[in-house]
């Protein structure tokens, strides 16, 4: 065999809309632009609406957003939560968010995570993790969310990450009632 | 913000010494290479000793290998099992190796998947699973697996997934020990 198969993973341009360097000091604030990533993102054609964005947890500072690409890219594994995560730690140059030398970090996502990105969750290294819409609000549109349990939280609760749930869950539903309404791919049928 | 980062995913040079075009018949076959793959990515200082592949069922046609990469591209989400969903979905242009244009497919990983591996082959398209070293064999050298449970893999399993355990266990943990007696890095600790 002569070739191989490589895969690169990048931004479409419209995150250059975004403010990169103001300081998000809320949880609204920072809910405010995961759903915004997710709104842009069906708005665009560029995925499915799910967004997520990654945050020094003290100081506010945006240090990744995370789109769905998993059509844009053919790569089933590109949740929004899963490219926030690695453009996160190619941001910092390190496999983990979480290490003496880095400041706490902290998730926010559009969407409760499903069984992958909940599992990645406790591997990225984050100490937070902020939902919005929930499983439900999903799965109304044929959306799965895979093998997640009470249990599922309750284990990553237990390794330190705090989980909060609901935090702008109409505001965030609206952008999956959007992406039907456009008859968006359901690709996890 | 002038600049954002991107994420490259490539194979490491020895996945040349991979015979890529003969028939891989069974699944003692199957994991074989699976688990050497694993082996190799020790060996050549590569990545964690977690290797696995996609085949298609039928033929036994090799479609893709993955080696755990995390440190070598600071990504934690590139565990052995999501490298060889992501190369094989390159391969077939496609973010599901599950559709009708497509022969079944199937995942042979030389250890039981963590959460995120686990749910995002539910993602993949693969209607096969198959795992060579146990959860306890990965977490005897600390190596975390996550919030999986029994009912996580039955979880699959009713959504056609079929999933078969311990194949060739014992080879498959020999190459933990290996990873062990070389002090490699426990990146998931």
């Amino acid at each position: 065999m002569t070739s191989h198969p490589a895969v690169h993973i990048d931004y479409p341009d419209w995150v250059e809309d975004i403010d990169w360097t103001r300081v998000y000091s809320s949880d609204l604030e920072r809910m405010q632009l995961a759903i915004t990533v997710a709104r842009v993102n069906v708005e665009r054609g560029t995925g499915g609406p799910f967004g997520a964005a990654v945050f020094e947890s003290e100081s506010g500072k945006l240090v990744s957003v995370g789109m769905n690409s998993v059509v844009r890219f053919n790569n089933c594994t590109l949740h929004g939560e899963m490219v926030a995560f690695m453009m996160a730690q190619q941001r910092v140059g390190s496999y983990t968010l979480k290490s003496p030398a880095l400041p706490a970090h902290e998730l926010h996502t559009s969407c409760e995570p499903c069984a992958m990105c909940l599992g990645a969750a406790l591997w990225s290294g984050v100490q937070r993790v902020v939902c919005g819409a929930a499983r439900e609000d999903a799965t109304i549109l044929n959306f799965e969310e895979g093998p997640v349990f009470p249990e599922s939280y309750k284990y990553l609760e237990d390794r330190g990450i705090e989980i909060v749930h609901n935090v702008m869950r109409d505001e965030a539903r609206a952008v999956l009632e959007l992406y039907r309404s456009k008859s968006g791919k359901i690709y996890n049928g």
